[in-house]
């Protein structure tokens, strides 16, 4: 089967626990501003991850639904967030949530997401799972949420300087976007009863997924089609910190460096062409492909220690997926 | 001693476990930002509640400190994301989080209060805490956070109207600010080890504090003097509902009735005189003293299955404390 109808048929449950857990918001202004986002697709990677890590140590996929739904929640609620922190005007290919609702709304619908995670992920403990380890998964769901947001004031501090290291973008998008995936495993693992050896694998494979899914996405902008909503190069456009303009501006000569910053602030879709030949000319594009490949391979090693089972499959064919994905 | 002296011992054990909860955030920006409204004062009545209701069935206040912390992280974040809502400039006496750093750091600073709150009651596992209370408090915390968020939904559509019955403005003032009350003494009930007929007792003592506690807020700004930072009937002059204004409108003739929603919507000073001379008109401030004291009667009640104890005594006059207090 195809990755992409495998995620879908986790996503079905997924979404049918998330109508349920959100069905008694009152009043409806709060339900519906809860739940628009959560309906509105997206290819819910985050709790797939969770359940297949949970089916891998253990068999059972739906031990890790509560778990995975909780996941799911807290990527919601931060894309809700960010995007008024962002004063972005869409979503998902639809109009934000502050857009619909206004600030205030939008608000209290991530706080109530950030509430409706934790009350999901608690409500695993009357499902035989061990006590501890529910309260091991909400330890590490509450450092990933703090992540987040470190991650996010970082995000916010690089916006107006070029002066940023590839060492210090590498630790603001971990903590951005790393962090959740890491704990999507993690935690998957933990709720199926893995040994210590099989969640570090789990971890690890999270980890590398979520560096090379960040790249990967970067690398689309500059090189895929315009069928994802946004145009070719449009990072380049709005001068976009990524790890091509990073590693390009740390390798280049004075002359280059200094160029590539004026075209990344010009805010113009013209100096494309010339941007890209920048990155090009001191290999920050091969420089990223090879480090998004790298990880995806370190992601496959992680899982050796594991058992043979059809989820461990899905998990390398999602490995190979977050590399050779153009949308 | 008096009562809030033994507040404040309570509120410096408090403030030094959140000072070492939130040392570690990075970046600075974030850390200052998130600590900002813990160092700001505040009597801290919340986590002396938890504290309290602890020692009322344990005899140790150290076991609940770290849910202590929760609960006055969670307050703390309330205030902070309700501050940017409500476009308030002050808080305190300071300028509020988002006057100082802008809304998407103080957006973030609340996320990371209510992500840090978490990780501290989630820490109490360590501390001989049985796992399964930790759960339970959890739950609780989660239950009272959703509240929180669907009574500001619910006070944000009153703000429009006049036609809100003293019914649903009992349930919104329950969901916005009682419910994190009563989580404070159930918890730390919980936390302590407590029957369930003895956390039955504090969570009744909570309910019934968390609404006097607000008709005393209310009964002030109307008959108060000016100490507490704002000007006596400032609430008549922003139109503000409250219990008393919603009784006197119940209660009204219909000449009367309009006359004060025209009062109340004037946004001037002057109608203070009219407006009160209305509420008496109609007993709605001999009404609304009397439901506090019949809270505070039925919280004290509710204690008497407790055994005699500091703790229990201090309850009591905490009790007293919120009907009698001036600011």
């Amino acid at each position: 089967m195809d990755i992409l109808e495998i995620l879908k048929a986790y996503s079905e449950d997924v979404d049918r626990e998330i109508e349920s857990l959100l069905s008694t918001l009152q009043p409806d202004e709060l339900r519906e501003s809860s739940e628009y986002l959560t309906k509105a697709g997206g290819k819910k990677i985050r709790p797939a991850l969770t359940m297949l890590s949970c089916q891998a140590v253990s068999g059972s996929t739906e031990r890790a639904l509560k778990a995975a739904v909780a996941i799911e929640l807290i990527h919601t609620f931060s894309l809700i967030h960010d995007d008024i922190m962002d004063n972005d005007d869409t979503r998902r290919g639809m109009p934000a949530v502050h857009k619909v609702w206004g600030e205030p709304t939008a608000i209290l619908a991530g706080d109530t997401l950030f509430s409706k995670a934790y009350e999901s992920l608690i409500s695993t403990a009357s499902e035989n799972i061990p006590y501890e380890k529910v309260l091991d998964s909400l330890r590490i769901l509450s450092d990933a949420c703090i992540s987040i947001c470190e991650g996010q004031v970082l995000d916010m501090s690089f916006e107006d300087t070029f002066d940023v290291t590839l060492d210090a973008y590498n630790d603001m998008i971990y903590k951005k976007t790393g962090a959740l995936i890491t704990a999507s495993t993690t935690i998957g693992a933990i709720i199926g009863g893995a040994s210590e050896i099989q969640i570090d694998a789990l971890r690890k494979y999270g980890e590398n997924i979520g560096i090379a899914f960040q790249i990967q996405d970067d690398y689309i902008d500059l090189t895929g089609d315009d069928s994802i909503g946004k145009p070719v190069g449009s990072d380049l456009v709005e001068g976009k910190k990524t790890m091509m303009v990073l590693f390009a501006l740390e390798k280049a000569n004075s002359e280059d460096h200094d160029r590539l910053i004026e075209l990344l602030q010009a805010n113009d879709e013209a100096i494309i062409p010339e941007a890209m030949e920048l990155l090009n000319k001191y290999g920050a594009i091969d420089h990223a492909r090879l480090a998004a490949y790298d990880h995806v391979i370190r992601a496959k090693e992680a899982l050796s220690v594991l058992p043979d089972s059809d989820a461990k499959e899905v998990l390398f064919k999602l490995a190979d997926y977050v590399f050779s994905r153009k949308v």
